[in-house]
């Protein structure tokens, strides 16, 4: 077996979890398997390396940026190999150059392109255990660039797909992907599998274990993910394609608190009204999320629209620039506001799923502000402080404690 | 003109020194030059690189290790670019990669083959300041290699002479070459010039200011070097060839406290008995120095040499372990001893001078241990203690404080 296996930033944060990860990456090995490496930088680095970088600069070129920040990257896989031929295992480190890892030229943010394989193959040939830098790549003018949030993840699912690798293991400090929040709901249950569809709407509605781009590749090229913990031997959570996953009516339940409500009052009743809000907002490079368009009093409408708080200030902004062109609506907006989504690949087939999800809301008392829905999840904006009690709920309605 | 200037890891230890760095070079590009940047990792940085790895691994592979130290240059030249583009002149900073700088494939102690110049002249045709990271290159693995002692040095004057540079500078925290060390010495003097030959002698006695190899590559090159100061805007030393530089009897006076003298007394006294010592030696991977050999009583031999002072123990066991086969000698080591050496060009046709310099010792009453020449020096070899005293005497006595 080809197993590709990737560790976060904590767990290569000091020598013990360091050398932790040598042994269990050793253990594979010593079982017969081909061995990828894929490692962020230890623990804090790459928040350091900013620091330093914005004493000097408050605003660095991204180009530099990233020059900066793989060098974060480059002293891990280093060390790891270093302390897997402590441990008698031989190892090689390599960097997005040395494996080359083609990417768009966009620094900061960068999407992989192509990766060669050959180095790598020779290295596994030469039966060493293989690291390599993740997050980072080369662009076409030979420039060092970053993959943006999640990057390690991405990489890893890529080499996956590359090497054409039997598994790909995500490493993080959870044991797996649960129905709902532990911290929140008690009763959340870990899943021993999920659909890419499923976990995809998890990771975009907040659920944060896996960044949804990993996803979208591992989907795109039919990659075994499998989220497991650093920390303990427990099995994890396969995240494989729909046809080998029993379809759960609901498999789990997200909340997303980074969210503020903006509602225009009043807008003019005429066509391509809807549009002139959105093109103002696109062209601040604001994200909306949910929309909801509703006829107002007398000729008016009204339309609700999310994005994510930190985005709000902005938004405004850009609307109060526009109050001639929008008619003078009245703009209000509300961040005392969370989402609550289910997710579940049954739901397709299952048309009851939304209205049980509301029923079991007016059992609790729970005001529903917006309300999204695609084809297998069911979104709710409600009030922040009622985020805890609709999670319960629901978690509960839907029987997914068993 | 295109102007090479190299910083080392003092200068650009933190902030404030990268910006004065930062501000040093942008004053000769807005003269109007074309300007590459070489620089070393910050401050002890390349040491706690290296405490990490030991801490992992006592004995880590020198390939890792060269991965992981080549981390250190990446993070100044990055560093270094920002610091520029916030003063407002645009920057690029370049690893071993991006220049593509070739080295032999010994890791750890690579030495640079080839550079390719058209990445820093394309930066350098859309104006801007190229920063490149000294020390470090590729090998023909495509891995990471590191140059050893100095080698930021040799990779600036390397870059000068590929890119047929009209100078390059290499800025330390003394101000010149100076006739003597001005700590031991009170009346040395800055030279305004010396020769290739003549700062090679002093670089390998013990001068400290500029490491042997990068003189040696000007040298072939016929690439000027400047030695000047990071702290203030003196004029420094010219290194250049001989034609051009006023031939000066004696130019300069160094001392090397790390030396220990070992004899060996009594060796048969029969053809081949010196070979075989230093054939003992060179299989230990010591280097020997000076070497004198006398005849001993009684149809005997006496050898004596010097070594470097840590490399005492390994000298005694390898002569111990072979005791035989040089009929038992006696063995006698002393490391309270000192090398004083006078360099200078005008020796050549000078006979007299090494005469001067014993008459000298004599009038000051330091005894003379043992003696050994090149066209262009003198080294004795005295008691330590002796030290700043004989090079004093030797200063005062060749005129150098004019």
């Amino acid at each position: 077996m080809l197993i590709v296996k990737k560790f976060g930033g904590t767990s290569v944060a000091d020598k013990e979890r360091i050398m932790n990860v040598a042994r269990r990456c050793i253990k594979d090995y010593q079982a017969g398997n081909d061995v990828v490496v894929v490692l962020s930088a230890m623990g804090k680095q790459t928040d350091v390396l900013i620091d330093m970088a914005k004493d000097i600069n408050p605003n660095p070129s991204k180009r530099e940026l990233d020059m900066l920040l793989t060098t974060g990257e480059q002293t891990s896989v280093a060390l790891m190999a270093m302390a897997m031929s402590m441990l008698g295992v031989p190892a090689v480190s390599l960097n997005a150059f040395q494996v080359a890892m083609h990417t768009t030229s966009v620094y900061g943010n960068a999407r992989l392109k192509r990766i060669d394989t050959e180095r790598i193959r020779n290295e596994l040939d030469l039966k060493k255990i293989v690291i390599v830098t993740g997050f980072q790549g080369v662009n076409k003018y030979d420039d060092l660039t970053t993959l943006g949030r999640g990057g390690s993840d991405t990489t890893a699912v890529a080499l996956a797909a590359a090497l054409h690798a039997d598994k790909c293991e995500i490493y993080t400090d959870v044991d797996g992907v649960y129905t709902a929040d532990p911290r929140i709901v008690k009763k959340a249950r870990k899943m021993k599998e999920i659909t890419y569809d499923e976990m995809l709407d998890l990771a975009t509605l907040g659920a944060g274990v896996l960044h949804n781009r990993s996803v979208e590749m591992a989907k795109k090229y039919n990659v075994e993910l499998v989220v497991r913990s650093s920390l303990n031997e427990s099995e994890g959570t396969v995240v494989k394609e729909e046809t080998k996953v029993e379809r759960m009516l609901v498999s789990g339940v997200a909340a997303d608190k980074n969210v503020t409500r903006i509602s225009l009052v009043g807008l003019k009743d005429k066509p391509g009204i809807a549009f002139r809000v959105f093109d103002i907002l696109a062209k601040a490079n604001i994200n909306v999320d949910m929309i909801l368009q509703s006829i107002g009093r007398s000729g008016s409408k009204d339309i609700s629209f999310t994005i994510p708080r930190d985005a709000c200030n902005d938004a405004l902004k850009a609307l109060e620039d526009n109050m001639e062109r929008l008619g003078n609506p009245e703009i209000s907006h509300n961040d005392k506001v969370a989402k609550v989504s289910i997710v579940g690949a049954g739901m397709m087939s299952n048309p009851g799923v939304a209205a049980r999800m509301f029923e079991c809301f007016y059992n609790s008392n729970i005001n529903i502000n917006m309300i999204s829905t695609s084809e297998i999840r069911v979104t709710v904006l409600i009030d922040e402080k009622e985020t805890e009690k609709a999670m319960n709920a629901v978690h509960e309605a839907f029987g997914l404690e068993d």
